[in-house]
């Protein structure tokens, strides 16, 4: 029996292969391309963290009750080893991290950053979900202003736009300041605790620690208490400030028509999150619809030791993107190629054969085959290989310096010149026709 | 004090921050386009594979008894995990595993594969070694022919001359076949069995197992010995296959007029190498100085647990390259952008500027100012941010739906129309003007 990869992991695979969605290495490039362009073209810039971090980043990044930190990290271990390394489960601490600690402050204020890469969590399997799962992050920071709310859900919206996504839409909310927090956390600790022996035990233990949890509970007897109770929303304690902000966020949206609905169940789990937090939905991709969030968190930058810092970002999975884009039918097939398959006739011409190719390879993608062979075999291999243009030669062509050229599209062939193929081919210098 | 990152790793940062070569991300960029480049156009397939791999993965595709599995590997563990998961040290038993697991031997044979990502081993820090290591992977699998091992060759010095560098060398040898191997074992055990007093622990060691690993060893004992005992090459201990394998290898080099050292001392402590083995070296990056190197490894599959397969490829080092473009001077320094920054001067226009900007944002990379400003406010600012035109809307420009617009590099300054302004600043629709 062969070795498997592990479970939860995926190896992204060739056209040729006719791979799923989430094995197509075309289609994760073709995201990570254009969200790519978006991005760049905001003024936003590439950066790229290792999948290495400590474990003091993710507690303080994520927090320490997460699930994420007390369930889900990947521990890494080396010989004599004392690094407390895990793999990152996110990006945003990093990004933070990085950005305090390669003095990043002295770029100019708000700076817009992105990356993307591979993400870490044990996950459940058996639920098909993915243990290294793939996310691009955008973040900015150095800015309190609405308007880098704004236009950061702007730019989430425009990537799914890019990529012809039809079906997702926004959900739009804010988890007030801290105060506001500590009001609602207040409010539902009163209205929670005389009935707090119908909570499951993890929601009683939230009760005092963190009561927001609670709204997120997938237990039966939390869902059935909240429903009965229907709690308030935290959007309802907002106080000036945090209502300003989030006003002023939606009216940036609102005159850019971009579309939202605006959601008062969002809550998050952790507090240095701050006013606008939204998330990003897709119908298609199940009962966990969805394909990425962000939100405004000034307080990450204290915890992580630095000084104060606003931020505002977000992160879309790539796999989440790939099952939406399935479920549209948006999934290209990859393009017929422009590639020339050469070949030649007999042992004599596979010199001319290998020269040709080599030179080539400068404007366009060409294959040759490794042995000479007759010309019905040699185009049945290009066609195999999705080659475009088959170019043969055999004694005749050696000759005279030429090639017969078949476009395998159309059936049409003639000779040409070895010195003109890249012309008729439309390959000119300097051009890039691979990608 | 703030967070760190792990020791051995590095985050890569935009040409704002002015990072040190091995931090730079549009040099990391480039180096993975120029060789994506030459590899797509030569007809290899792109792949990637997980960076979680099995422990049984490392110990069958990189020897149960080498370094990297004995001293250098990162162990994952997780909560209830029994997975026995490790970082994948190095591409090439993932990239063979890839084929026998996904079906690939249903694709048209030979099949060129690449792949490139991040590699991870626990190497001594302290010597400038880097955890977290950049490879670029070629692999060619399902053909034993000697144009194969040249063609991959050919490839890996175009990507170092794409890439510039100068300074390179390839050095070509071949470990030949296991019969080979095992005459030429024998005649290093009678060489140095009667002075095995004399060998480093390790090398005693090494005396019945693997021999040919005394070669490569550091210790001083060790070296002295060898030095005075000269034993011969193991490329004189070719057999007949073999010799001539490597010498049609090194014809068609010739035929292509690439340069190469033939290195009769090039050797692979791992059994399932067979014939071409070959490194390129770089003279300004220490007495380390490899930048990569490949060799044909047909025994691999099986040890995986697959059927015979023939395979031949090679890696290069990104963070090598990086120092070597470094050592050359090679490091371009990224490009004066195209970059629009576009600024309100007073609150009223704040609204047209960020209506245009996002418009714009689809043909080219355009950033506004958060905040109305002075004209030199946002000039410095453009500045700062490297941009190289400034776009500002004030209240005359307003009324007439007009730009300012300045050249940032000529001092040239105009008004046009906010439709026309595209077209002024070479931005034509469908354009990618953004890398």
């Amino acid at each position: 029996m062969s070795i498997s990869r592990p479970k939860g992991t995926m190896d992204l695979l060739p056209p040729l292969a006719r791979p799923g969605p989430l094995q197509s290495q075309a289609a994760f490039s073709r995201i990570l391309h254009s969200a790519g362009q978006v991005l760049n073209r905001a003024g936003a810039q590439a950066i790229a963290t290792p999948i290495l971090e400590s474990r003091q980043l993710a507690e303080h990044g994520v927090g320490q009750s997460s699930d994420i930190v007390l369930k889900e990290m990947f521990e890494v271990r080396y010989q004599g080893g004392h690094g407390d390394l895990i793999l990152r489960p996110e990006g945003t601490a990093s990004v933070v991290r990085a950005y305090l600690e390669n003095g990043l402050k002295q770029l100019p204020a708000p700076l817009k950053l992105w990356t993307s890469g591979p993400m870490f969590r044990a996950e459940n399997v058996q639920k098909g979900r993915l243990r290294q799962f793939h996310q691009i992050d955008y973040e900015v920071l150095g800015s309190d202003q609405p308007l880098a709310d704004a236009e950061a859900i702007d730019l989430m919206w425009s990537v799914v736009q890019v990529l012809g996504l039809g079906q997702a839409h926004l959900k739009v909310g804010s988890v007030g300041d801290p105060a506001d927090r500590e009001r609602y956390r207040a409010y539902l600790r009163e209205l929670l605790s005389p009935a707090q022996e119908r909570l499951s035990p993890d929601s009683r233990r939230r009760l005092e620690v963190n009561p927001l949890r609670i709204l997120d509970s997938k237990a039966p007897a939390d869902q059935e208490l909240l429903s009965e109770l229907a709690p308030q929303n935290l959007l309802d304690f907002l106080g000036e400030e945090a209502r300003e902000h989030l006003d002023a966020v939606t009216g940036y949206l609102d005159s850019w028509g971009v579309p939202y609905q605006l959601d008062p169940s969002i809550v998050r789990g952790l507090d240095y999150y701050q006013r606008t937090a939204w998330e990003l939905h897709h119908g298609g991709i199940g009962a966990k619809s969805a394909l990425g969030g962000g939100g405004r968190y000034d307080g990450l930058s204290e915890l992580l030791g630095g000084k104060a810092l606003s931020g505002v970002g977000w992160a879309l999975g790539v796999e989440r993107l790939l099952l939406a884009l399935q479920e549209e039918q948006s999934l290209q097939e990859p393009e017929l190629g422009s590639a020339l398959y050469l070949g030649a006739l007999t042992e004599a011409e596979q010199p001319a054969v290998l020269a040709l190719a080599r030179e080539l390879r400068a404007l366009g993608t060409t294959e040759f085959a490794y042995r000479p062979r007759p010309a019905a075999t040699h185009q049945r291999e290009a066609l195999r290989r999705g080659a475009r243009w088959l170019g043969l030669i055999g004694p005749e062509e050696r000759g005279s310096g030429r090639v017969s050229l078949k476009d395998l599209a159309s059936g049409e062939r003639w000779e040409t010149g070895a010195a003109q193929l890249a012309a008729q081919l439309g390959w000119a210098a300097g051009r890039d026709t691979s990608r």
